[in-house]
């Protein structure tokens, strides 16, 4: 195994993902796709300056009929994020039809074509059961499939399936990637809501990883003001 | 079973598929992908051309990305299409790496978002070996990775898997399929070339099936013009 392409988002996991290749594998190219999620926007800036810092091939695949034909609130078609954890039912909306399904086989169809041994995804042992694309069985499958589909013997490498995503972080600082410039949040603001599963779960990853979290939180910000309101008399009582 | 999707590429086998599928059940939808073969650009003219007379809903699929990053004869950026019959290995040159796998992986995520039960595709006895993501195996596989990675129950649907192309054209007779509007060539040229894979199969299948073959073969007319030329002396010879 010594030339793997590496599906690339641009957040935590599959830029660690992206580092970590770089460091085992001698030839690594990553694929970025541009499927119409409310974040990709935010995400695929980062993905381009890692792969430009780590010189690194990176194609960005268009795959906007996903956000004119799929239904999903993850994508910008539609509707509202929730805010809370993960467990919550409410982030079975964020699901989009069968995604992995559709990345790993454009990436297998890639892989063959630049002959490729491997496929990364940084898939790991906190994905969620709601998405039943990351569930292992289906892993299983989707692996059978692109092996008994393609002339080569492309193998799905799945570097931190035995890992959460604390150790994830605890291995990203270890190998120096610089976390500031990775985005998670499923709204796509410009900085990181604070509030959605996925900002829930990025906060929670460095808190209990002890290291730093170099984020810009929306909500921590909205806390500070609100904390400085009460603390401080405001201007309107004082002319009253 | 009574809503399908209709994979359609505006060639025979699934023209067909389409007609039957009309007649077959009570919602029926059609998805075509253009994704840089030689012969796209024919193909969906006439898959648009079925779906307005049947009135079924259709919509093609930019994939532009794998002309331009595959590799595959049957790409327009890739080599020439080989003339002679399919069983010869040169037609290996114009398999594109796991199409059907990609294919079928965005038809099961437009099937879920639109609650569609069924996948209709026009895989059949005569597909060859050459293509592995034609076979048995790989069906089944990414049958088996469609129904783990989906909350839905999508059937992956093969009504032609046990007749040949002689069959099928039987079979759109009595569905009263317009044969002229439909293309095959692999070399994308206005009229079929006649002397690829796909056109010499195209001419057999309306041969043995003993229907009148609409299709106008620029190798015909090659052979009628060197045919007439041997008859009558050459206005040259004439002269000198």
């Amino acid at each position: 195994m010594n030339k793997v392409l590496v599906l690339l988002s641009g957040g935590i996991d599959s830029t660690t993902a992206l580092y970590d290749a770089v460091k085992k594998y001698e030839t690594v190219t990553a694929v970025s796709f541009n499927y119409g999620s409310k974040h990709n926007k935010r995400e695929l800036k980062f993905a381009a300056f890692h792969c430009k810092t780590l010189n690194v091939r990176h194609e960005v695949i268009e795959l906007s009929f996903m956000n004119n034909l799929f239904k999903s609130d993850l994508l910008k078609s539609g509707g509202d994020i929730p805010d809370g954890h993960y467990q919550e039912q409410s982030m079975k909306q964020t699901v989009v039809p069968f995604r992995n399904g559709i990345m790993l086989s454009i990436a297998a169809g890639f892989a063959e074509s630049i002959e490729a041994d491997g496929i990364v995804i940084a898939a790991h042992a906190g994905d969620h059961t709601i998405y039943p694309d990351c569930r292992e069985e289906f892993m299983t499958a989707i692996a059978q499939a692109i092996n008994l589909g393609t002339y080569a013997n492309i193998k799905i490498l799945r570097p931190f399936i035995d890992i959460d995503k604390t150790a994830i972080v605890k291995l990203g600082q270890t190998l120096k990637v610089p976390y500031q410039y990775t985005y998670s949040c499923y709204k796509g603001y410009e900085s990181h809501c604070g509030n959605c599963g996925t900002c829930v779960e990025r906060k929670e990853a460095f808190q209990l990883s002890g290291i730093a979290d170099p984020t810009d939180y929306i909500s921590d910000k909205e806390e500070q003001a609100e904390s400085h309101q009460e603390e401080s008399p405001q201007a309107d009582s004082q002319v009253d």
